[in-house]
């Protein structure tokens, strides 16, 4: 494992480095002077004022900040109020002063001097997660920045490394982790058994300590493979008694572990199905067991037909989830939550809204991201999600309450991380804002995608106003371009199959895995209204009825919900086909762009970040000409319409 | 490693077992009684006639075998006259005797009794070898029979198996193999180190018994992977010097050495390129150095550019070999064998001849063929390639002198093998008919395809008739059935990247790989005239002037050659799409009738074959839909054609 990692955003720089002055940090004794919140402070004064002498409580000092626990906030809210000679901090809980406290530090950062804030914040969303697809052999599932850091030969790992992503994540607000791939393999099978306890418990308190609960995914037949009993069968008693056993023994070694997090019935895990059983079933058997300890089931929702056949059109992959978990709202426990991937299919640069969202109404639900760009460049090229994962949380459901957005409807979001042992953790240094921003963004989803940006690239790279605006340009429309050459109108899964990386637009075309787009000589686009696959009733009205034709549909997702021909106009006053060519060559262009503008920073920027870019940015432009050019020639020899701007198709 | 193994066609059973008599085996002095002829007889003769009394030269005997070596054959030449009360075989060399000693077991045992035959026979390919793509950890590059029974975690090993492996070989009249893949790499770089030698000697001894010469495939740049130097420049003295020591270390260690495989500047294999040389400074490097132990160069030809942008459509991977190596006629030393894989590509189902065979006439040359069936169905469909191979073999090059054929410009053949260690050695006992009649195609061209399979069928099966009369039916047809499903007319690479297996038309389309079908809405097929790439006329006349139109191409390979109008009429008098259709209907009817047909033998066979069989053939059926389908499909959406007979088309 890689024991060189990078500060990211938590890299206290000197702010006054002439002040020579006494500040004094109180606090009464209720407040942990060893906890997280206090000695991040001391940690950051200490490096932003290196000549001041930093005290505890003295009476006479330049500067003072007082924290202190206050009754009448609630667990994780804080209140900040500052002016240039200190701050008064509160936090409901311990866990709420050390928001506080980064709350205040990135404020005062950002603005290069101790300003004056006032401020009072509890975050919106309660259970803000980070799913990590780690498997036990130290490989990540989709993983594109190095190798596991919890994970090694299949042992766990705690170490520096472990104490500074905690640091991280509660930094942004994040208050909960899974260590490991919801695909559960190998040693990881065993992570509820004896041997991995100690350093579980070790892991688990490092977390706690910077407010971040642990979770684990667990195999729904652990009965079988860690027990050695013949079913997991979750109606059997003996099966619950297991599990009841289990979370008791596991609870004693590990007493602030948050819960389990299951893939089940998908993709080849196991699940109820195969004892007949539904997924409420499975759910709520395991939080019956996890109850007494205030643990929590995470259950997945992308349960789905993965063994399709093409010629079948009247299934759709997308109804899957719907079907599955619409008709058992009501029938969770209180300590299940459904966890719902953002769209139907499986983090497409462009999806509609899980239909999910407005139709579970006593089901707590939790909004899944994926910051791993597995479909959005892998981290190669730039492509930041917090305006789309903005645009999600305000989507609005129309499920019949006043307050109907996805971020009214959820108690939880969940990203899957985009972390690995690389030096910069998330292989691109321009992807850490995907995981700074996702954290940020359930805390406070009122902050537009520029402010969050605006934060991160000043926490991480400083005051340089040229740095700034040319970062927050390439950022800001960087989901937009990788949209406009790899996915046009909504059409997804036109890349290669297995490791979706480049062009592939019939790679997954006759295949198992329902993500068709049906492209002839005339047509492209699914229909999924009610004459089609009937998908688009999933939806609340208005939404059925917009989705479910073309002159309603919005241009974005034409070609997800309606099957049109290549000369259809869409609302843009272009042809589908023209649109196609366009958006391909104006993507591209932007990635030239990108390409050009980071060369600008050269200089004002660390070298070995500016290094990794330039390579990626490179790789970025390359891999844009490609899928220009195999889309734009695909689309090209079906439809045989020539571009009317007279550019090379080949 | 499995040890359990079949003894395919080798299995001698009773001829006639109620047979009390002496049986003598009589041969002078210069004959060895240890020696394999010898031996072979005695295990035959002691299986086939269970109640005998067996010895060597009695006098009066009610069987007598006469075995010598004579002067007036040649070294591999035997002759054999036999009759009811036994046989006189002579050899010119043991080598000889024991290929006599083969035949006439072959003969009695076909016949079912201990016949009357006359025969002298010596082979028509010198170099008769197989060539393993097994990796020193055990795994084999296109192996679908399992893992390699010559290699096991970097060790090599010689076991039972070994012996009669070679046995086989011998027995269909091999006599060379190369046990480690063309893509050297791992451990199997350091094959030509002090660790492996005296493995090597014991592995070579066990060959040589059997009249089998031992190669090994090299990594070009040895002496820096293994001589720790800084290059491997051919014309670098240091470097032939490094190579002249490391043969005569080599020779000293295995005197009995065959030479090297060498697969340079192919596919990301090192070779002379690095250094500006030419293939010939390479491979006579390498012979000057072998040439004092007898030792020969097999260099392949299989050189092409597999990092082509799609985008230029000028280039022609199928020219490369042509014009890589055809300037280099006359350029190679007397010890290099140019070895050239069957066709211009990559063993395709269908492909034209490779030019090169026709083109080169300094040059000592080897046809390689591939008993591995990667493209053609991967052991799980059945696909006989000896008629293809013996098609090959007898396809003119009019090259200008009488004997024109690719049979006499060869002076060696080589196979890749399709062996592993399954218990049948071949995954399918179906493909075991693919190494038998390519051992049997080298020595005795002239043989029909039927004659060879029914060869192989009575001494695998046995006699009974609807056996012999079933699986002649499916073995001749498969190759038609496969490629009617799979390459229609001459139209390769529709299948899925990496991996070969099943249907994906454009996978390979917008690639690196210089594989390109140019299918449009219009049209489909390569113009490979000298309006085109001009590929065609890399041929002799008149193939070069038939390859470059429509109205002279073979139809069966139309599509490799030009390109052509979905309506265009073929000599058959279909159009191409109704062509495309009509073959995939028939080729899938044709694998449900293997599947039928071999249901039949149920209680015919040996059970375990047969459920073996059963499995494949089940899955060839899924597969031939699944490649009807989706070629049919994928034509029928870009042409927008409508199948004559109003079929199902997705």
């Amino acid at each position: 494992m890689n024991t060189i990692f990078s500060k990211l955003w938590l890299d206290y720089r000197p702010l006054d480095p002439s002040f020579t002055g006494r500040v004094a940090i109180r606090c009464p004794s209720r407040v942990d002077r060893l906890g997280a919140a206090v000695s991040e402070l001391i940690t950051a004064l200490s490096a932003m004022l290196p000549a001041a002498e930093l005290t505890f409580g003295a009476d006479s000092a330049a500067m003072i900040f007082e924290l202190d626990i206050a009754d009448f906030l609630s667990e994780e809210e804080y209140t900040v109020s500052s002016d240039e000679r200190g701050a008064a901090i509160l936090g409901g809980t311990e866990k709420g002063l050390l928001y506080g406290v980064f709350a205040y530090l990135r404020e005062i950062r950002s603005a290069g001097s101790f300003v004056r804030m006032s401020r009072r914040v509890r975050p919106a969303v309660g259970l803000r997660m980070l799913d990590h697809w780690d498997n036990a052999d130290g490989s990540i599932e989709r993983g594109y920045s190095g190798r596991s850091f919890f994970f090694e030969y299949g042992r766990l790992i705690v170490n520096e490394r472990t104490e500074h992503y905690a640091r991280l994540l509660s930094s942004c607000g994040i208050n909960a982790a899974v260590i490991n791939n919801v695909n559960v393999r190998g040693d990881a099978v065993r992570l509820i058994s004896e041997e991995y306890y100690s350093e579980l418990a070790r892991l688990s308190a490092v977390f706690a300590r910077w407010g971040i609960s642990l979770y684990i995914s667990i195999d729904f037949s652990a009965p079988i493979s860690v027990g050695g009993m013949k079913t997991a069968d979750p109606l059997d008693t003996s099966v619950s008694y297991w599990w009841q056993d289990k979370v008791r023994e596991l609870y004693r070694a590990v007493p602030s572990l948050g819960g389990f997090l299951v893939k089940a019935d998908s993709e080849g895990q196991p699940g109820p199905y195969a004892y007949g059983r539904d997924h409420a079933d499975g759910a709520n058997m395991l939080a019956r067991a996890l109850k007494p300890y205030n643990g929590k089931v995470i259950w997945r929702a992308f349960v789905y037909n993965c063994s399709q056949d093409w010629r079948d059109s009247r299934t759709d992959r997308a109804c899957a989830g719907y079907r599955t978990f619409a008709p058992l709202d009501g029938h969770f426990d209180g300590n299940v939550i459904l966890q719902v991937k953002n769209g139907p299919m499986d983090f497409q640069v462009r999806e509609p809204v899980h239909p999910l969202f407005g139709a579970m109404k006593h089901t707590s639900l939790a909004a899944e991201f994926q910051l791993a760009q597995e479909y959005t460049g892998q981290q190669l090229h730039v492509c930041c999600l917090i305006p789309m994962i903005r645009d999600i949380l305000g989507f609005r459901t129309y499920n019949g309450s006043s307050a109907d957005t996805v971020l009214d409807v959820i108690s939880a979001a969940a990203a899957v991380a985009n972390t690995g042992d690389d030096t910069c953790w998330t292989g691109s240094e321009l992807a850490a804002a995907n995981l700074y921003g996702f954290g940020r963004l359930c805390f406070e989803p009122q902050l537009s995608a520029e402010d969050i940006l605006d934060e991160w690239i000043s926490l991480t790279f400083g005051s340089d106003e040229q740095v700034r605006e040319t970062l927050l340009y390439i950022l800001l429309g960087s989901h937009k371009t990788y949209e406009d050459y790899t996915a046009p109108l909504g059409l997804g899964w036109l890349c290669k199959p297995g490791h979706h990386y480049g062009p592939d637009p019939w790679g997954y075309e006759f295949d198992r895995w329902g993500t068709y787009n049906h492209a002839d000589r005339d047509a492209v686009g699914i229909d999924r209204s009610s004459n089609g696959t009937g998908y688009a009733e999933l939806y609340n009205y208005p939404l059925c009825r917009d989705y479910s034709s073309p002159e309603t549909c919005p241009d974005e997702l034409l070609l997800f919900f309606c099957r049109t021909r290549y000369d259809h106009v869409l609302h843009s006053g272009k042809t589908v086909i023209q649109h196609i060519y366009d958006s391909h060559f104006d993507g591209c262009e932007q990635a030239e762009e990108y390409a050009r503008l980071w060369d600008s920073l050269e200089g004002r920027i660390d070298n070995r970040i500016f290094e990794n870019g330039r390579r990626r940015f490179a790789e970025q432009l390359r891999s844009a000409r490609e899928w220009r050019d195999v889309i734009n020639a695909f689309f090209h020899r079906l439809s045989g319409i020539e571009d009317e701007k007279g550019r090379r198709l080949y």
